[in-house]
């Protein structure tokens, strides 16, 4: 057999009514379509990385979304209402490759001055010089250094300058963890702090210092041509591997940061003189620390005040939280999308934050399975809209004033105002997802364990699904536990619920995925979220917080939002056909009651210009 | 004809008693030993470039001299004498060549730590990342970083630091001329004045300030394993274009300092705690500059104080002349060579302060003539041992006051002691250059114009000769000239004279050599450097200083030096056999008295173990 024949040869159809082989020993590529989502950001093919470089270009209101791609440089697309994309190279080539005099290893993270020299889309970006590079182990001087690179093609290609780095090292004599990633913003409260001119380019770069911990180094434009940044301090510094209050709403600070975006917002959305937030990926491990693995990355956010401490802007947090609790989410990374974008226009949003994270083909850490007969690995998850979000009426009680990912924003009376980072699918991709045909499924209350199918399941792994749940103020403290089993058949199901005991959103997938029996790496583990239902004061009496979901299954992709608030995010890889049915589940002692709860089938595709 | 019998090929014998043809037709190599130096070092074949990259290796007391070379890294040799020389690697392959992560494009000059990175010999070396650099064009951001590599084999090797640059770019913001050549040295003034600690290592960058001017950036070392180097500002910077004085004696300061040297010195030579000295060449050009030429490069020295400015060391020239006034003669390189050395143990040395001055194989600047005939260009001059000199017993008038090469030490009665720096030729070949036959030439005194031949000239073009010339005061501003001819014939002349028209030693090169009217780029253009013969007292009466001479003729490099204190070296590429003549040389009206002529003929082969 020739390899051409070899080539054209097609392989046995793939029986999803029967229990999968081990799927390692398929043809290549036979898996493409098994797991892919529909509605979601990833690359044709390949493996998708760390989301960054994302900008809108000024000259035609697209927005552009990148991504690491395949370990060789980044790759885009652009969109004009975040519903649809385009990619921005034939087969989803990369805009920037590494094997540049300064990047001669690997390009990493970087982001978009949108009309920066010569009022071009101008790429700050880590160029690579040697490796590895990890917390965990020494750091090699010069392996991280940021550099530019100017697209005049739309962004199809970033080309890059024709001299050295432009921060050319850490700060001296610092002995880093890590010094990578810039994010360049611009900030009023930061312009009128430091008596920067307005408009002001900043960046962040991500990292921490050896022996102390983690850190975001905050440096300024220097100069119109973005040559120079001089260098502000460490605006932010945990001690190492620290925690916000006692560790259960935003994980550990760890030992090093990564990724992180600054950025200010109000209550409805960007805005250069509101609230500082920021995002971050904090790495740790556990004791004892081996070389070269790193045992959790997390997606933080933090959110808190700016001052000024010895002539240096410090930013000290308030609130932090968690981006996406799925072990699987990382490497969050948003931009400004401005009114003036052509999706915002056309949706009239205001000024808005939009993040894509990452959700990696792996439980972040292990291997992908069958990574060759997938042949594509990881995806985004949808874009979202980030603004301060409040919870109003809450009962002023330990519950409200715990240090945790919200803050008190106002009080009267005993009942509090909380704000929090709110978190909701974008609109223009949450209003598309409710376009398609729906149905509803009757609310009902549960007082026993057990799973109870929904009278209809939808026709394809592909929905969303809304629906509340309801809970008595006694159940908190109980064992009960509440949600739905989706994804469900007679062989397969994944099951989502509200759990008392420790206030979180769990996704059971000891049952997911038959070809975890057959098959390393499909990881079966459970995936779990905090979430607070608060106490709150409604027509005078006090009452929970209703959890208030959005569940989008997008074949093996699972997006589970909660209350605004609250995101977990993961893989359940079913394998049967039939594996479709949608149930409500119970477990433990006491009541909930499901109500509005609707089914919107089909979903949209993101991608309506590739081939398949 | 085949390849084979090509190489094999005998070319037909050069006839050196007839008129020379354009020596370009030649065959490659044919006129290897034609104007070869034997006792000087240079390579076996090839360009020789920079001196640099000198030390004493602490483990072998060998003293190590280094030269860029071939534009591809840089090579060396051993001497346990400063008389033979011993290749590093056999062919005089390089100890390091560039292409690494910090030095894609070339490596440029550097300096060693003898005993630095684990004890072991460190250099400290321009890594070069883009080109073109020149002071004349706007600088290219991050072209040159300096590096790190190690010797763990005798220095035959110098093996890069795997990480990135120790000093990773110029200071802030700032638009550098040029930021290479870093020197590193130990200094006793500096560690007091500064506060650290005993023999603190430092260096010195040499470049410059676009539109404000030359400088040398110094840095002090931040930790034991020299990753880090602390920038403590220009610690020398001039005007752009300045001179010292009115410019008679040390040329332009002009754009851009190269290859600077700093040391300190006492009467006997290396002094830690001596007065502070630097070499370094100035480039400049006449206007307009045109982009990417440097019209000159002068090699200049410079001694002064050193204070404390707004806590800074800044450097203050006192004095300041020419390391050698020839043309080709450029980019010193020295190193302090400690009485423990092998060559110092052996001669009763003391610790010395040892440069090797560059002789480019053009007139700087130019093309070099009949490069694959010759296969090889350029060399260095003899080395020399730099000290403070004094000249004793001057008469205190507008001569001896003026702003020169030379500083008042002290006064006493009418009477100066003046200092200046102290140039011979190391005692060590010095010594050896007298060691062979030799004979002596009767003095003379001369009264008309015109050349008297030598009794007895050399056997052979190479040789050394020691001869004075003795002046009345009447002379001062008249139309005299007095000295030389040497590889004289029928055919050829090169005519050396002090004239007092101007002060100068000229070397009139017009008719020097026969080839030069066949083939071009044999520069005739005349040598001239400036020495000042000051009124002294002697005995109770006033008389002009004695011209004292040592010249050296190793084939077709000429090096004149005079009274201890001055030098110039050039080409004179005689081409017939019989250009051996030496002859008294006298012009203008006046008298000159020579005497203590003696000639030493042989000269000594400085390469003992190469085959030729």
């Amino acid at each position: 057999m020739s390899r051409q024949d070899e080539a054209n040869s097609t392989p046995a159809a793939i029986d999803y009514s029967a229990a999968p082989p081990n799927l390692t020993t398929l043809a290549n590529a036979s898996l493409f379509e098994t797991w892919r989502p529909r509605a979601h950001v990833l690359p044709p093919f390949g493996q998708i990385g760390d989301p960054c470089m994302h900008y809108t270009d000024p000259a035609t209101g697209l927005f552009h979304v990148g991504w690491l791609f395949n370990g060789n440089g980044a790759s885009g697309a652009t969109t004009d209402d975040l519903v649809t994309y385009r990619d921005l190279n034939a087969d989803g080539a990369p805009f920037i490759v590494p094997g540049g005099t300064n990047d001669p290893i690997a390009v990493f993270d970087g982001s978009v001055i949108p009309a920066g020299v010569d009022g071009k889309p101008t790429l700050l970006y880590t160029s690579v010089s040697y490796l590895p590079i990890q917390w965990t182990i020494p750091y090699t001087r010069g392996s991280e250094t940021q550099s530019l690179a100017v697209s005049s093609d739309s962004g199809r290609n970033f080309t890059k300058a024709q001299h050295g780095p432009v921060i050319p090292s850490p700060p001296f004599a610092l002995n880093v963890t890590g010094f990578r990633d810039p994010f360049v913003f611009q900030n009023g409260q930061l312009d009128t702090l430091l008596e920067s001119g307005n408009g002001t380019w900043y960046t962040v770069i991500s990292g921490g210092v050896h022996g102390d911990g983690p850190s975001q180094f905050l440096y300024r434009q220097y100069d119109p041509d973005f040559q120079y940044w001089e260098y502000l301090g460490e605006w932010w510094h945990e001690a190492a591997n620290t925690t916000w209050g006692n560790g259960d709403w935003a994980g550990r600070w760890g030992y090093n940061f990564e990724v992180a975006n600054v950025f200010s917002l109000n209550e409805e959305g960007y805005d250069s003189e509101g609230k500082i937030f920021t995002t971050l990926g904090a790495e740790w491990s556990l004791d004892p620390i081996v070389p070269e693995v790193s045992d959790f990355r997390e997606m933080l956010w933090a959110a808190g005040n700016l001052t000024l401490v010895d002539g240096k802007a410090k930013f000290t947090p308030e609130m932090a939280g968690k981006i996406d609790w799925g072990h699987s989410a990382y490497a969050a990374a948003g931009k400004e999308l401005p009114a003036s974008s052509q999706a915002s226009t056309k949706s009239g949003a205001p000024d808005r934050f939009i993040s894509y994270v990452w959700l990696t083909g792996n439980f972040y850490g292990t291997q992908n399975p069958a990574t060759n007969q997938q042949n594509w690995t990881g995806t985004f998850l949808l874009p979202r809209e980030l603004s301060v979000g409040k919870i109003n009426n809450v009962v002023d009680n330990e519950l409200s004033r715990e240090q945790g990912s919200w803050q008190i924003s106002s009080e009267s009376s005993g009942v509090l105002e909380l704000s929090t980072l709110k978190q909701q699918i974008a609109r223009e991709p949450l209003a598309k997802l409710k376009n398609g045909a729906s149905y509803t499924e009757a609310g009902q209350t549960l007082r026993s364990p057990g799973s109870v199918a929904f009278v209809k399941s939808p026709d394809s792994k592909f929905y969303t699904m809304t629906a509340s749940i309801s809970f008595p103020q006694s159940a908190r403290g109980s064992d009960l536990k509440a949600g739905f089993q989706i994804l469900a058949s007679e062989h397969e199901t994944t099951t989502l619920y509200y759990q008392f005991s420790n206030e979180s959103i769990v996704v059971d997938r000891t049952n997911s995925s038959a070809a975890a029996q057959t098959t390393d790496d499909i990881d079966s583990r459970n995936e779990a979220g905090r979430l607070r239902l608060f106490d709150v004061v409604e027509d005078g009496a006090e009452k929970m917080e209703t959890l208030e979901l959005t569940i989008v299954v997008d074949n093996a992709v699972v997006e589970i939002h909660a209350n605004d608030r609250f995101a977990l995010s993961t893989w359940a890889r079913s394998w049967y056909d039939a594996s479709k049915e949608i149930r409500f589940f119970h477990d433990g002692t006491g009541e909930a009651t499901f109500g509005n709860i609707t089914v919107y089938e089909g979903l949209y595709e993101a991608w309506p210009e590739r081939s398949s």
